[in-house]
Parts: structure tokens; C-alpha cells; sequence
């Protein structure tokens, strides 16, 4: 939640740059440093352990009908074989009980232990295995076999669709055929290089005691029968023994297990030199095992997989907390910085950057959207509307007025002010626009409801009769055209020179329509209505379509991504399907500019006196304050760490870009300006990159976004050529455009943190939800923030409502004022969960004091870390 | 999941009751036999062990302001002291790491231990403890001073609303008062009875060694400053050493007070005679925890409770099983018995019950209601009816035959048939309505709006003039009465004997009106629409209001219970204030018979031929059938298990008055039967008793329904009374009503089983969530049967659409013959996760064999017990 530039005045001081660094060059290629998140760490280089595939092969049929039968796989997580229903469990958390870690404990403290093993195949494995047992030859001979035995596998994964093949994989542990190669397809989710380990264990009966084994092979080697996967082998565990202890042997192959999946035990048993350094692993792993008791945990409920997994500096931070006195949260932050790959970014923030921005000044249906800043910006011109000047003159000069101080304000390097926009202010101007949006949508629909009035039983009466001009005009003409029903109907009805033709026919056969319902058209009222409430439930559903459990990923993502196209399609086929009248979106069929007798270009003067050029700097002054907030906080929200940028931000660059276009646009006398922030966003928002391959249990994580120059490019190309679809265009009725702009204001304004402490105001403080801020703030404190947020934001719409609307965009930029002022009113602490810190703030926390707990709290084991993990994006303002 | 008919006859078998009641009196007052889920064992009157409630009152401030300061309780889960936020967190599963508890346990070894202290107050308490210890007596001055100091206490609960005292709260931290004993919320959730257990921790920089105590004093003795609540206390454990150990004091802490809140630890520690008894409890309980690799969980991350907790029986039972063989599914059968404290019901289904299916035979709207079996019992009667016979006297007969028929069901103990109808045929009866109540909403508003048809722009012109009787006829009278406006404009279009007057108007002013678009009402068709949806739409959101945080519980219970009449409420708002003229309700204003020229009887006879008398047999006997499953199923479903009603099932009685009423109703002419399903399980839903006081994070359960007489007999009197409402009731719109059936449809077909299968079909594997059927069926053979259920509820959806419809209740009860042949296709295994055993089958299913998985997984702990807990009810079939 960084802004880029506030990071770097503020918490990234040198003393934790250098600790940052510390950790990576002192922990960078040390115990499983993300041996889970490996898809960053490839990225950045760091040398690592591979990924292992760890197979338990259970013994199974004592005495009769001995077999090997895999029941169970570990990569991240556990996945247990469902015997019955033939299929492999959802990946869970493996849970162990403490009896099965000691007892393999001990069984491995008295057994085999070889690292370093040579062997090449299965049968020396074997072999050397077996030769240090005291058995007798036959027995010898016996166990060899069985162990060379080709175990059962099953090799179905829980990503195949259910309907290819389910016929034959129920059959499939019956099955002897070795699975192919190219056939399992969770190989495919394995990274290049990922070594397998196999864990046997079962009861023998003729052993007379237990036989355990643990080996590490010098050089990894396919054991071929052995896993499911073919991948060389690393570790390869035996546990056998006479079937005394009831079941454990199995419990003691999921401990084995379990031990190697962890990264740390991993680490460690991939340098151990003897049998005390394995203990030793295993004794470190049990030191940090989580322990549930047993009274208030059932051990066989499974866990599913966090959305997060613990990173493994965090169990190593105790110590580093001792000697550097590091605080959690330090730590963690070095850590994402780590984690990221990513530089802190340079305190200049005059970058060359991206165009993006520079497309998005572009747009073609700025009429039509619920103008943004639009229904801002006209504002500060409405005194000159109103006195009906030479508009367009003026508006020259009103554009060159902005630019200059656009141009202004670059060469002062003001945008460094962006670092004053926190949480606070980018909320409050989100939760505006969203608001924005959504009165117009609805009021945008009950204008149209007006012009179609509803009519009710009371209303004046009915009917409306087309008259034709004049006894006897031109009535030959008339008889000869007039429709056969209507006509015999109109001499029953005595009528003279009057027919009961509908409106549009009547004036089109010369008469005109007469009566009290001839204007007004019945059923459009509703069927608006019925238009934009069905557009906006359906972009709505099918937004939650991708969270959904049903439908493969790949039309979960389609129908989600392009929930308001299919919204619209579909209104516009209801429409179509009916065929009323709806009113429809006007699309000009000419390119020409739309006020008649102009040229393209403005004329500087016109009509105007020349004063009015000078006077034009006051709202020119109010308008650049807009578009500087505009366009600084949709760069700030774009450029967020969390989106993983590359290449830097464009913060001056863009709004130099801005007053050239603002020239030009005036010049011309095209529309100016368009808030960028939505569109930004979701292009942005378009261009996640996510990982694919991930191994059973594991989220997809962000990547970071595909940076290019081409799609920004193509799409406003594309909306410059839209202006030759108008034939398409006109089929769009207007309802279903408003209920589209109403669920984007509805879909922005669900989406920020503040609407969430809105609805804290309502939430019983039972089932408030365990939200970090509520866990450091008191709840009184975090109502009295939500109370002055809603209370700014109550003040600006007033403003922007009454006459003093001129004055706006001064108070949209208050917000950073009334933000600093909270300074007075909250503690630095409260602010930092609640917001975000101010510059010049953080200077006045003392060292190690950001932790108000830390009084109480010395070994803060307190928030899971899980809870400062970056997220990955949260776009506040998504179209799609 | 049991019908109670069915129980009776399968799984009770008397070598389970044994073993049942081996486990009742053997471990009765066992180790904590439910020491959570008291209220069941409250009731059922097991005497057990008072609830505890444990403290963690921690030193602080070491070396300058030591005080002590709560930081955490348990009761079943721990809370944790936020102490940024002052608040207490939400309560979570205590997590601990290994090495605290064993370092607890090394501390209490060489500590104190006086179990059956005689302390009456906690200075001797306290003076005891010290005694023990080797000081000076200096420090043992000052540290009986410091045990003897107030701790501060954090007396704010989550269960308290937020608003109320907040501001007060946050300085509570500060307050020297003792907390008022009314005053704690906490105090009146715990049950008489419960004691307190006081744990005390910290680092005292005074102290040579560490000083470990634990106490159990042989009477619980309020230790006034102690605890929050007051409560005699049984525990105290004193943990406190010098500052070398970071933070561990606390930890330790924590593990102690953990370990008090396990129950079984409790059980033996509370009865533990030395020091060896207490390390022996907790030995026991370290094998038994739950261990998570630290790789791979978080430590810190909060677990929310879990909905059900494991039982005490379960830890028991790997124990039970060597001795007696029983599966994990008997044992928690065994002890679902114990826990309902109920017996297994006898199995003679002839018994007392109660009257309230009496009462819901009779029923009011019967017109409205999409006729749940009134669509399909109306179809034997479609013969006759075709040919014009005299109807009354018919349905006499056929009343009179049904009677007969139902007596004779009674007589020969029919009703024990219910056995057969397995969860299969309970769905597909389910489903079948639901699907009638939507198509039958669908289909009348489509009727409604092809009454008021939609003027398109090319339909025929519009409209309507008021003809009036003859040039000359009364046209002084109309002259008189004309409306102005209409009349100049009249004039004004030549108009001779014609007015623009409105339909109504025209007619009530002895004209006639005329023209092509006198009849169409417009907006009609739409408004119903809106209606429609908004009545739907507003049902189902508040019903899901139920599960939302926002509110207290009080307005969302009200909301959600409330949910149809509030969207009714809406719906007539909605159209009374627009004053459209949708169609209404049409009730009688009067009480009298409907067919003009009868009397309240019928005669027997009429213009029947006298063999009709007799030929109304046939229709009649498949009516029966339909009215014996209706009565039955739904008699099944209200006397499930999981509703623990006390009172027995009245399957003949039900039936006999069934069959009593019809033979009234036939002979009044009244209506006949109405489906009770929907509206006996709405009666049932609304006489749940929950339970109030939980502790926190205790989910509330489900205590039993309020059995009596009174609400059924008031509802049916309230009901009756409502004919004499229709002056209301004329106001309700009939696409509201619709709205409100849609809903009901879609509500009772999203709460069955058989829709989650068929939600499967269109699931990833990776996606399906874990049920528990999954893991023991092949998805192919699940899908199977749910596609068999399918193709049967569409075999009968054709035929009662097709002519043959009139044997469509024999297909209904075809579906028992259909459920049969499938122990053709399916083995007892997976019929028993898929549906239920009917009587038969579980015989053939050998000893031991229940389980598939019997052979793979000797230590049968892979299925979670919670989920073979007793579910709460569901209702299938709701309304409310």
C-alpha cells in the first residue's frame, strides 16, 4: 500500500536499506529461502535447492497378497489418495501427530543412515540398503524382491477434467502398465529441474524388528518404478517393521514426508553431513512445529492451503530480531523488497515512463460516460456559459491558461507534492467519482422515465386522431393513401377529416396528430427500467462468475473479463428481440465538427472582449488543479508497488504530455480532458501476468503486468476508429449504458477500504472481521476516521451541488489539508494503520516505537505475517 | 441423515445398542464426555465437570512498573487482549509452539505442585505457595506483595455492542476500579457452576531461578482481584523467572492455560492425586496434538473456531476399537445417541403425535398457491371433467373412495412403507415441486403479460374514442355532464357525436368506446415484470441477510424470517403508489358457495349415471397413492432425526385424519387436500430452539423444536379467519405473488443434495469442494446416479405434461422401484455415501464392511469426525 514516491522519503531509510541487503546476501542462497515461490526467486536470480515431488509408497495385503500402492504425494501440500472414490484428495495442510515424528525420530536414529549414496539405479539402491540388516539370506532375498517390486500408482490429478477418461482411471489402480511418461500431467506443473523422493513404509511380517533407512543419493537418479512422476530421485526413505504398532508405519511415512517437504528440514538434509545433522534437522523442525490441542482441533479436519505461504525468513527472524533489533514489520518489508526483486525505486521521480497515459488523454465517448472529472470540470466555466459569451474563443484561451500552468508546474517539479496524496485523499476521490457515477446513472434514468411518462387510470384521457388539413384540401389525395381500417372506422365514427393513423404515419401522409396521447409513447418507461436493471444485475454476476466454482477457469475468465460487453450485448438483443423505441445512443454519422458555419481551427478572439483572455487564467487555475490531482493520483495508484512496474513512473513526463494535448484539443475545439483512472486501471488490469503451472494447492500468483507499448496504442486507435461504427453504434439503447455506468460506480466504490469501515459502522462488534486495523486501533478511532471521511466526502458533494461549485477543485485538493490536520487529532500509530504515514510523520515516531504494542509483546509473534504479505493488485476502479 | 422409520429397522442392531450403552455408562462422567457442548449434557443429566474459565494475567513493566495485566482467556477458545485496539480479538484455536510446552512441563516438574490446597483466600493462597520457595525474606516480601496487586482487566467482550460505552471502555485499561460484577457480559454466558483458573506469568528480574507453581485447591474459592469474573477458583498456576528466556514466560503461560482449557487434560488433572498424575496429563495431551509443519503454516495465523468440536469419545476410540471392533462410523453413531440424550425411537411407527398435519389439511389459498400436488392430483379427475358430467357428485364419489382407500391404508399399517423412501425419492418428489412452483410462476406471468400485450411501433394505429348513443339521443344529458378539455377539443376536431373521454369514463357516461386501442392498457406488461422480479429478487436478498455480519442478529433474524412478506410489502408499495392497474387478487367478498344454485352439501347422486359411483374407484386409488406420499414423505422429513423431536411420529393417525377430512371436504364441496410440506416444515423452522448463551466462539446449536399444540391450531384459525380479509388482500398484485412463488421454488431446489451433484457435473475437478461423498465414490459413479435422478425427474415432468398423465402418480411412486433396481448398478458402499440403505440392503453388506477403505487404512482417522457430525436441520423445503 507504498505510494512509490513516499517510499522513498520515508520508511526505506539507509539503516534498513542495509539491513534489506543483509538479509539477501546473508540469507539469499540459505535454508529454502521461498523453496516454495520459486517462480520470483528464477526471476531474481538467486541459486536455490529444487523444487521436491515426495511419494509415499505404502505396503499393503500382509501376509497374503503383498503390494506397493502409492497413497499419498507432497510437493507443496499433501494430497491423499481417496481410496474409494479412486481420486486424489484436494490439497491440504499436512497434520501430524506428535507420536509419529518421535517414533520415526527414533527409528531413524537406529537405522540406516546413507548420504552421499552412489548407486545408480533402484537394485544398488537396494541392495546397499539392504546389506547393512542383519537378516538372514532368504529373508535378504526376499525383501530385495519386494522392494523391486513395481508399486501401484495412480495418476490422476485433480486438474484433469472430470469427463476425458473417467471411465479408465477408476480402473487404473488395478492397472500394470507403467504410466507414460507424458501422460501425468503433473509433471507439467513440476519446474525444470524438481527432484522426487520416495518414502516407503508398511508393516512386514517377517521382520523381526523395524528396518529403517534413509538415504540421500550423491547424484539424483530415476528409480524408475518408483514414483509416479519421472523425475531423479534425491532421498529415498525405507520404514518397515513387524506389524506391532498399529498403523504407524503409515503415520511415520507421512512424518517422513511431511519432514522433507519442509524447506528448512530440506535445506538442512541436503547439506547433512551425518546421522546428528539429520537429528538435529528434525529436532530443529519440531522446535517450530504448530501445535493445535487436541480438545479444540479434530487432527483429521483438513486445512486448505493459505492463500500465502510463511515465508521461511520469518523463522529466522527471532534471532535476527535479537541481534539487530529489528521490528517484525522491518523485517517483513526488507523481506517483500527482497522478494520482489525490485529496486527501491530513486527518490527522483522525473522518469522517463510509459506512455500509457499519454494514449489515455484520448477518448470518443466522452458525451456519453458519466463525465469522470467531467461533471467536474465544467464547473469552474459555468459563470461564462451562463453569460453566453463566444464560448469557444474563450475556451481557447482557458486551454492555453491550463497548459502554461501545467507547463508550470512541470518545470517545478510539483508532482513531488504526490507523496501527500495517502490513502486518504485517493479514497476520497475514488469513492467521489464512483458516487459520480452513480447518481448519474440513476438520475440520467429518471430524466428519461420523465420524458416517458407512466400512464396511470386517472390521467387525462386516452386517444389521439390524426387531422388532416383542412374539409376540403387535398382530400383526394388523402383518400387515396388512407388505410382501409382506419378508414371505415373513421366514418363509423362520424369523423370528418380525421383518421386514427398513428402519429409518425399521420405526419408522414401531411395531416398532424391531435389529441391528448399522442406524444407520449407507452411502455418505454418500464422497459427502460427493466433495460438498465437487467444490465447492471448481469454485468454484476457475471463480474462474480470468476469466483465462482463452476465452469473450467478459461470461461470463468471470459465471462468475468468481459462482463459489461456481454451486459450490453445482452440488453441491446432484449431491445432488439422487442423492437420498442427505447431511446438510443446518438452517434453523429458525419466527422465534421458539430457546431455548423466553424472551421476546425478556433479563432483566438471571436466576439469576445480582450480581457476575458486574462480573466480566463482564474478558471483555467481551478481546472489545472483537477487535472493535476486527476492525473497525479491515477499515476500514483498505477505505479503502487504492489504492481510489480518495471520501468518507472512518468509523473512529469505525463503532465507535459497533458498540456501539449490541451493546446491542441483547444485548438481544435475537441473535447478536453478525460479522467484516465479507469481506463488506466483496467487496461492495467488486462495485462496481469499470473503464474500458470502451479504445483497442487498452490494459488496462481501475480508476475507482474506484460509492459509494452502496443495495446495502450491499438486501443485508443481503436476508439478513434469507433467513430465510423456509428451504424452499429445507434442499436445500443441508452438504459443499458446508464445500468453499465451504475455498476462500475457500484463495482469502484465495493472496492475501497473505506466502504469496508463504512459497513464496520453497521457490524456488531461480535462479527466485525479480523481486519489488522482493528487489531492495533481501538474501534472508537477507526468510527471517528470513517465519520470524517464520510464527512468530507459529504462536504465536497454539497459544494459540487450548490452555486459554490466554482470552488471545488480548491476543495478536493483540502482533503490533503484536512488529511494532515488528522494529524493533530489521530497518533502517528493510529494513522499508519488507518492510512498511511505523511513524510514529514514518520520522523516523529521514535525508533522502534511503530509497534505501540511493543511494551507487551517483546517476542511479537502476535499478527500472522501473512497479513502483511503484499497482495497482489486490488484494482480500486475496475470496468472489467 | 436417518429416517426414523428407518433406523429402526438397519443400523440399531442390538449388538450396537450394547456397545452403545457400554459407551453411555462406561464413559459417561468420563474424561470431559462433552465438557464443551454442555447444554446437551445439561439436559440429558450426565453429571460432568463445571465449565472453566482461564485467565492469563501477565507481569509487565519489568524493572520499573511491574503491574499485572490481563492479556488472554479461554473458555473453549483462546482470546487474545489487542492491546493497540483495546479490544479482545475474535476467538480463534489456540495455537502453541512445542518448546513452550516443554518447557512448561520441565518448570512445573521441578516446581510446586499442591494439588487439594485449603487456601480461602489468596493471600494464603499465595503465603502457601511462597513457603515452599527458598527467598529471603525480603524478596518473599515483595513478591507476595506483587501477587497480592490488582491485576488490570480488560472488561470489554465482542458480544457487546460497539456504540455503547466505547469511549469508556478505552480507558478501562486504565481504571483502577474492581470491574462490577453485573457488569461483565462474559459472566452470564458461562453456565452455573463454572469455575475460574487463574494463570500467572512473567519475567521478575529479581529472581535467582524460575519459581513454578500450579494449585488445585480442593474448594474453588473466589480470589477476588484475580480473575475478570467472579468465579470460585479451582486452578492457579504461578509462572515466573528471571528475564533470560525472551518472552517465554508468556508463552509458557499460554501453554498452561491452554492445556487447563483442553478438556480431558482437565478431566485428569482435576482428579490427579501427585506431581506424577499431572506430567502423566500432560504427556497424554502432548501426544495428542495436532502438529503443522512450520513450512507450510503460518504460526500466528488466527484459526477460526471450527463449527462442531471434536468429541471427547473420538479420542477415546482408537482405544475402543482394539477392544471392540467398532468402525470410527458406529462409534460417533454410538455417541450421536448418547449426545441427543435421546432414545432410538420403537419400532412401531403406530403412535400418538401430534395434530398439526391435521391442521394443514386445511388451507386457504388454494386458488393462488401453484398448486404444489394440486397440479398433479387435479389430472385423474381430467377425465370427467373433459366429458361435462355433473362434477360436484363425482368428486363426492371419488372423496368417498379415497377415504376408503385411506382407511384401508391405515388399517393394514401401510405407512410402515415409508421405509423404502430413501433420501432418492424424498429429492425427486423435492425437486419435482420445486420445479412446478417455477414453472408455474414463469408461466402465469408470461400468461399476464400475453393479456396485456406490448404496443410495438408497428402495431395498428392508436387510439380510442367515446362514441355516444345517436346524433340526437340524450345529448343535452351528456352536454351537461362533459368534460371541458375533451370537449373543446372534440369540437375542435369536427367530432360530431364523439369525446375523447377515457374507456371507464365513456362507458360509465353511456357511451361506448371505440377504436383499436380502447382495450390495450399500456405499461402493464412491464410493470408486472418489474414486480415480478423485485418481489423475487427482494425474497431472496433478505433471506440471505441471515448470513451477513452487518446488524445486530436481532434485525437480521427478523429480516430474513420475514423475507415474503416484506417483499410482498414492497411489491403492493411499489404498485399503490404508482396506482397502475395490474391485475389483483380476486377474493370473494362473500361467504357463500361459488357454483350459484347449490347447497353447502352435495348431493350424492345428481345427473350421474349410477355406475359412475363405482367407476370413481380408479381415479380415486391414484389419487390415494399421491396423498399417501405427499402425507408420508412429508411425515418422513418432519420426524428426522436431526429435528430431536420428543413427541413420536402419528404416520396412521395422520393418515386416518386425512382420510376423515376428505370425505368431509368432498361432501361440502370444499377443497381437498393440500400438499402440507412447505408449509409444516415453515412451522417447524419457526419453533427451533437455538442456544442463547454461547461462550465466545461457540456456534449457537440447534436445542430441539418447541413442541406443542398451539401455534398449528392458531396459524389454521388465523387462516380461516382470513376470508374475511379480502378487502386487504385485494391490494396484494398477482406478479408479486408470483415473485414470491418463484422464489419459494428456487429456494426449496437449491437446498437439496441432489442439485449440489448436479452443480458437480459442471465443476473442475480441482474445484469440487470436499464432500464427504466425494472422497469415498468414484466421480464417474457419482455422476452416474445423479444423471440417473435426472433422467427420472424428467420421465416424470413429460408425463405429467402428456396425456398420460394420469397415470403419473404411479410413476411417482415408481421412483422407490427405480431406487431399488439400483442396487443393480451401484454397490451397498456407494448407495450408502450416495443415498441411504434401504432395510434390505444392509443386511447383505458383511460385518466390517461398510467401510471400502477397511483394508488401506487400518488407523481410521481419515475422514474428519465434524463431518459425520449431526448436522443442525435443514430444511428442504422452506418458505420463510
Amino acid at each position: 500500500m507504498k505510494l512509490p514516491g513516499q517510499e522513498d522519503f520515508g520508511h526505506s531509510s539507509a539503516h534498513e536499506n542495509v539491513l534489506a541487503e543483509e538479509l539477501d546476501s546473508g540469507l539469499g542462497p540459505g535454508p529454502g529461502l521461498g523453496g516454495s515461490s520459486d517462480t520470483d526467486n528464477e526471476e531474481s536470480g538467486v541459486s536455490q535447492d529444487p523444487l521436491l515431488f515426495i511419494q509415499l509408497n505404502e505396503l499393503l495385503g500382509w501376509p497374503h497378497a503383498l503390494e506397493w500402492k502409492e497413497t499419498g504425494r507432497w510437493v507443496l501440500f499433501e494430497e491423499k489418495l481417496e481410496v474409494g472414490a479412486g481420486r486424489w484428495s484436494a490439497p491440504h495442510v499436512p497434520t501430524l501427530a506428535l507420536p509419529s515424528l518421535q517414533k520415526l525420530r527414533s527409528l531413524l536414529a537406529e537405522g540406516i543412515v546413507l548420504l552421499d549414496c552412489q548407486a545408480q539405479n533402484l537394485l544398488e539402491l537396494v541392495e546397499q540398503v539392504i546389506s547393512g540388516e542383519s537378516l538372514s539370506p532368504e529373508l535378504r532375498g526376499q525383501l530385495q524382491a519386494l522392494l523391486l517390486q513395481r508399486p501401484q500408482h495412480h495418476i490422476q490429478t485433480p486438474g484433469i477434467r472430470p469427463c476425458r477418461g473417467s471411465s479408465a482411471f477408476r480402473n487404473a489402480s488395478h492397472d500394470e502398465d507403467p504410466p507414460l511418461k507424458h501422460q501425468n500431467p503433473l509433471r507439467q506443473k513440476l519446474p525444470p529441474g524438481a527432484e522426487a523422493a520416495a518414502v516407503l513404509a508398511g508393516e512386514l511380517g517377517f521382520l523381526a524388528q523395524p528396518l529403517g533407512a534413509f538415504v540421500r543419493l550423491r547424484t539424483p537418479v530415476v528409480l524408475e518404478p518408483l514414483t509416479e512422476v519421472i523425475l531423479p530421485s534425491r532421498f529415498f526413505c525405507l520404514l518397515l517393521g513387524p506389524p506391532t504398532l498399529e498403523g504407524s508405519y503409515r503415520e511415520m511415512g507421512r512424518a517422513a514426508a511431511v519432514l522433507l517437504s519442509d524447506p528448512q528440514f530440506q535445506w538442512s538434509v541436503r547439506r547433512a553431513s551425518d546421522l546428528h545433522d539429520l537429528l538435529a534437522a528434525l529436532d530443529a523442525f519440531l522446535q517450530e512445529v504448530t501445535t493445535l490441542p487436541p480438545g479444540r482441533w479434530d487432527r483429521t479436519a483438513r486445512i486448505p492451503p493459505p492463500k500465502c505461504l510463511p515465508s521461511q525468513l520469518k523463522r529466522l527472524h527471532s534471532e535476527l530480531q535479537e541481534v539487530t533489533g529489528l521490528s517484525p514489520r522491518s523485517v517483513s518489508q526488507a523481506e517483500d523488497r527482497h522478494r520482489h526483486g525490485q529496486h527501491t525505486p530513486s527518490p527522483e521521480l522525473q522518469r522517463t515512463g510509459s506512455v500509457s497515459q499519454l494514449c489515455s488523454t484520448f477518448t470518443w465517448p466522452q458525451s456519453q460516460t458519466p463525465s469522470l472529472l467531467g461533471v467536474c470540470w465544467e464547473m469552474p466555466l459555468k459563470v461564462p456559459r451562463d453569460h453566453s459569451l463566444d464560448y469557444l474563443p474563450f475556451r481557447l484561451w482557458v486551454g492555453i491558461w491550463v497548459a502554461t500552468f501545467c507547463l508550470v508546474l512541470v518545470a517545478t517539479e510539483a508532482s513531488l507534492l504526490v507523496r501527500y496524496f495517502t490513502r486518504f485523499t485517493e479514497e476520497g476521490f475514488c469513492a467521489l467519482i464512483s458516487l459520480i457515477f452513480i447518481y448519474d446513472a440513476v438520475g440520467k434514468m429518471l430524466n428519461l422515465i420523465h420524458a416517458y411518462p407512466i400512464q396511470r387510470p386517472g390521467s387525462p384521457a386516452y386517444g389521439c386522431l390524426c387531422q388532416h388539413p383542412g374539409p376540403g384540401g387535398n382530400a383526394s389525395e388523402w383518400t387515396s393513401t388512407k388505410h382501409k381500417d382506419t378508414d371505415v372506422l373513421s366514418v363509423h365514427l362520424g369523423l370528418v377529416n380525421a383518421s386514427l393513423l398513428s402519429p409518425p404515419e399521420c405526419i408522414r401522409q401531411g395531416g398532424y396528430p391531435h389529441g391528448p396521447s399522442c406524444y407520449t409513447v407507452p411502455d418505454i418507461a418500464f422497459f427502460s427500467l427493466l433495460l438498465f436493471f437487467t444490465s447492471f444485475l448481469c454485468a454484476m454476476a457475471l463480474k462474480h462468475v470468476k469466483n465462482s466454482r463452476l465452469f473450467p477457469s478459461v470461461v470463468r475468465k471470459v465471462l468475468s473479463d468481459f462482463s459489461s460487453v456481454l451486459a450490453i450485448l445482452l440488453g441491446c438483443g432484449l431491445d432488439a428481440f422487442l423492437g420498442l423505441a427505447t431511446p438510443k445512443l446518438l452517434v453523429p454519422t458525419e466527422f465534421k465538427p458539430t457546431l455548423p458555419g466553424r472551421g476546425w481551427l478556433v479563432s483566438p478572439f471571436g466576439a469576445n472582449p480582450w480581457w476575458l483572455s486574462v480573466a480566463a487564467a482564474l478558471p483555467a487555475l481551478l481546472l489545472s488543479i483537477l487535472i493535476f490531482m486527476d492525473q497525479q493520483i491515477t499515476a500514483v495508484i498505477l505505479n503502487r508497488a504492489e504492481y510489480r512496474l518495471q520501468k518507472g513512473a512518468g509523473f512529469h513526463l505525463d503532465l507535459f504530455c497533458v498540456a501539449v494535448l490541451m493546446l491542441l484539443t483547444s485548438a481544435l475545439g475537441l473535447p478536453w480532458y478525460v479522467s484516465a483512472t479507469v481506463i488506466s486501471l483496467a487496461h492495467m488490469d488486462s495485462l496481469r501476468r499470473e503464474s500458470k503451472a502451479c504445483v497442487p494447492g498452490e494459488a496462481p500468483h501475480f508476475l507482474g503486468i506484460r509492459e509494452q507499448r502496443l495495446t495502450g496504442l491499438v486501443v485508443f486507435i481503436l476508439t478513434g476508429v469507433s467513430i465510423f461504427l456509428a451504424p452499429v453504434l445507434k442499436f445500443i439503447p441508452m438504459p443499458v449504458l446508464y445500468g453499465i455506468f451504475l455498476y462500475m460506480g457500484v463495482a469502484a466504490l465495493s472496492s475501497i477500504q473505506f466502504m469496508k469501515r463504512v459497513q464496520l459502522l453497521l457490524m456488531p462488534r461480535k462479527h466485525q472481521p479480523d481486519m489488522l486495523l482493528l487489531r492495533h486501533v481501538p474501534l472508537s478511532r477507526v468510527h471517528l476516521f470513517t465519520a470524517i471521511q464520510l464527512a468530507c466526502l459529504g462536504l465536497l458533494w454539497i459544494i459540487k451541488s450548490t452555486p459554490a461549485a466554482i470552488i471545488f477543485p480548491l476543495m478536493l485538493l483540502g482533503l490533503v489539508g484536512v488529511r494532515k490536520a488528522l494529524e493533530w487529532v489521530f497518533s502517528p500509530q493510529e494513522l499508519l494503520w488507518l492510512d498511511e504515514l505523511m513524510p514529514e510523520e514518520e520522523k516523529n515516531i521514535p525508533e522502534n516505537g511503530l509497534e505501540p504494542e511493543h511494551l507487551f509483546s517483546r517476542n511479537d509473534s502476535e499478527d500472522s505475517e501473512l497479513m502483511y504479505q503484499p497482495k497482489a493488485p486490488e484494482i480500486n476502479i475496475s470496468v472489467n
